[in-house]
């Protein structure tokens, strides 16, 4: 095994140590959150550090950086209260990444990546139409990681629309079968295939 | 598509709504976190709601369930500051699995499970000798999520340990080159195939 201690670390150059720090964590849930402005302006943004939270209520969340770094994601889910997530298949991986480029506030990611906003009925956010899991949440909190000015935002479950023959029946959404993809880091997309749905563990 | 209303989700008994929630925020690190006690007694849990809240200073996030559901990993980790987080590969997952069982305090999971504890010196807490990428936190700040009760626990980054030909020279780590996997709901288990490693976006 190779060592390597936190002044080794901190010793790389910038995107040696953030490659290095965001690939240690290991494999990520990646997605794209579609949001709208009061004017209607709609924004795409790729996030990877999405976590579960809770199941009853439903409550997932999601790291955002510091306000500077990556405002309009945020500011548009403060205003409007709601926002879409949608998984990302092979087909739409280079496009979803590409989102993650600073496009000014002005430009809509949905036209400069070539995705089509999906608008259902009494939804104001908008949808990723080409993505086969797609999920809407209400914002709840704005948790702020002081640390490193950071937050957590923490989103309610509201209405998932899912691939057919997905589910399966004990409720496990199979989302390998809609070729969902994990990523790791902030560049590397990949596969899955499933080793083994394990029993519930008992002593 | 099929369509869910959070009122459809609400309706479906514990364990099936459970699956369901777990497994449509997609695919997840894995870890085990190995913790001690003042007294000495260690303890394993399996985790996978980690996620990675910032390089620099370098932050890793988990989530643990209320006190009462999980108490010892992170009574632990206050008590003693420092914790290990071990990556989960194949020929370990199905004794990491069996790591979520209720064992009571005095039990150590390694041993009711068969993974061995692995002390480094000067580092309190126990690691995963069969782990091959294992790193050391210790403890910065615990984040109560008063929505439901449960806990945001950030640690920093103080060493990391990894299968050598693990890194890249962009210091990208290819953990499924270690064959770390990745988890899905509360009891899937996922190997991984890279698609791509795909250059910072640009406008």
């Amino acid at each position: 095994m190779e060592s390597f201690s936190i002044e080794q670390i901190n010793l790389m150059d910038r995107f040696k140590r953030t490659h290095f720090i965001n690939t240690l964590s290991g494999f990520k849930s990646v997605s794209l959150i579609g949001t709208i402005n009061k004017s209607g302006q709609t924004n795409l943004a790729i996030f990877s550090n999405l976590v579960h939270i809770g199941a009853d209520p439903a409550l997932i969340g999601f790291i955002n950086r510091p306000k500077e770094a990556a405002p309009h994601t945020m500011a548009n889910i403060i205003e409007t209260e709601f926002y879409t997530v949608n998984h990302i298949h092979p087909g739409i991986y280079a496009q979803a990444h590409q989102s993650s480029a600073k496009y000014p506030e002005h430009i809509s990611e949905f036209e400069a990546v070539s995705l089509t906003p999906h608008f259902k009925p009494e939804i104001s956010a908008p949808f990723v139409e080409e993505s086969n899991i797609q999920y809407l949440l209400k914002l709840e909190e704005v948790i702020p990681i002081k640390l490193n000015g950071t937050f957590l935002v923490v989103g309610s479950l509201q209405q998932a629309f899912i691939q057919e023959d997905v589910m399966d029946e004990d409720g496990y959404l199979s989302i390998e079968k809609a070729n969902s993809l994990c990523s790791l880091g902030i560049n590397g997309y990949y596969e899955t295939k499933l080793l083994a749905k394990l029993p519930y563990a008992k002593v």
